[in-house]
């Protein structure tokens, strides 16, 4: 992405360039080209689309950090900081429009398959944005459930993974059982990778994050880890992370009793368990599929971010 | 849009309907109707398309409302007003999404046409985000040209105008010429349309409106008028523009002093005669078509907006 013009429009182009030039994993991007290769085709469109996804991921965390009013992504300023707010909505906008432009020019998509990557992804898109809603809506409530916490990152991670990995599939001119496959694997992906990140925040240390540890805590995000530690009966580990929950100014000590209280509570196994099956879900459909070395690599991607915690 | 059920998350749902249902002129949701029947053939895909392009123009009220600060839409409060600014960010975010997923769901449109379609869509969301960029950079600057006020409102406006057009005769299957003839229209259509909503700001008076006359002026806004007086040497009449142009809270005979140095200065005249050029423009392309009476509408549509100040 060294050379891209996407906007004709200067303010537009340098933020765009400032987002997209500002590294991150560019997972999202690869999905579909690793699962083409996995089932043995892969056009330049499954580099198309990946592009496209992308991108889109990207519009997302520029809208997001707005709404979340969180200013540091990838060690530099959000753009809402580096620009204003009105440009990084814009910038956003005019970023998912581009990814649709970048999906109608990949010219080696049939038409009619054309059609069926727009209906999933404008519907990936409605859903993540749905995703971002709940989060937005679940915001100082403390009667949340784990099937609240895995409709919402199904929206907003998890679905992006499935998309990604469905799309690859549909390139590849897979049947419909592959292509269903493939999906579900995307999603489990997804949903460790989600559960993984919460922890991450929890179990790191700052110097490992590259931000200080806790910080979701902190900002009052209802992971599953809080969920399951709020569920739990009345006691002196819930008082403590009630404590620092949202407290965005909380003492250094306090924050770390409120840490120890998810680990006391068994709310960091809780939510490790449920990423392992998660794992263990993604890699039982992998073994469905025929064996192949670039299948290999899909399982090595689902054993991958699990573990840096493990 | 009585019983529209665009998302399956209840406040997005909710904010949605909130919008949608607010009324507004929907002309641009009839246009591809309007021109398909001047073409002798309309599908129930001119409808979708319309539906697609009038939430598009929604969600860009939404997102515009937040970045401008407007607190009022259509005599309600805006969404980020009457909801909360992440929800409105989200919120158009997903509408941009919806209009993708109508249009790919719309099965009478051809496979290779909504390639076509996507594309042309695509780019217009785009340039209107270049054009809102535009007028955001715009702020506050004073040595700005005729042409930088074209380029601004055919990203904010005309193309939305153009693209209805275009797209109602790409879907009544027209040859390329009646395609571009008709694309030509709706930009000329466009600009007149924007020339004519910025002066009724300045000559109707604020019952007209249902809100107060000169507000463009108070906000600053940089209208061909503006720009035009603004280039005339210095004066009285410019000196008491300026007292005013973006003085919010500016004394009401400072304001009518302000609209009168428009007035005296010729900005209202220049910018009329360039609306009536536009207006020509557009009715010299139709009469390039084969006479109906459908092209009639056309033509009455045409001579409309511009009759409200002439």
């Amino acid at each position: 992405m060294a050379a891209l013009s996407l906007s004709e429009q200067d303010t537009m182009q340098t933020a765009m360039k400032y987002v997209l030039e500002s590294g991150g994993k560019r997972l999202r991007a690869t999905l579909p080209v690793l699962v083409g290769q996995a089932l043995g085709i892969t056009h330049s469109s499954h580099y198309d689309v990946g592009a496209a996804i992308e991108i889109i991921h990207n519009f997302t965390l520029v809208h997001d950090d707005i709404m979340d009013d969180d200013s540091i992504r990838r060690g530099r300023p959000s753009l809402h900081i580096a620009y204003d707010i009105p440009t990084a909505i814009n910038t956003g906008d005019a970023m998912l429009a581009v990814s649709f432009e970048l999906l109608s020019a990949s010219d080696d998509i049939p038409a009619g398959t054309l059609r069926r990557l727009v209906q999933t992804i404008g519907k990936m898109v409605r859903k993540v944005a749905e995703g971002q809603q709940l989060d937005i809506d679940h915001e100082g409530r403390d009667d949340l459930s784990e099937a609240d916490y895995l409709r919402m990152i199904e929206g907003k991670t998890a679905i992006m993974f499935e998309t990604c990995a469905r799309c690859g599939a549909i390139l590849s001119a897979a049947d419909e059982e592959t292509v269903a496959l493939l999906s579900e694997w995307g999603l489990a992906l997804g949903l460790c990778f989600q559960l993984v990140d919460d922890l991450i925040d929890v179990v790191c240390d700052t110097e490992t994050l590259g931000k200080p540890a806790g910080s979701d805590v902190l900002q009052g995000k209802r992971t599953l880890m809080v969920i399951h530690a709020l569920n739990t009966p009345d006691s002196e580990s819930r008082d403590a992370l009630l404590k620092v929950l949202g407290a965005k100014q909380a003492a250094e000590e306090d924050l770390a009793a409120g840490l120890e209280a998810l680990e006391h509570l068994g709310s960091i196994e809780y939510s490790m368990a449920l990423a392992r099956r998660n794992q263990q879900v993604a890699l039982d459909v992998l073994a469905r599929l025929e064996s192949n070395p670039a299948l290999d690599v899909l399982e090595a991607l689902t054993n991958y971010h699990i573990s840096r915690i493990t």
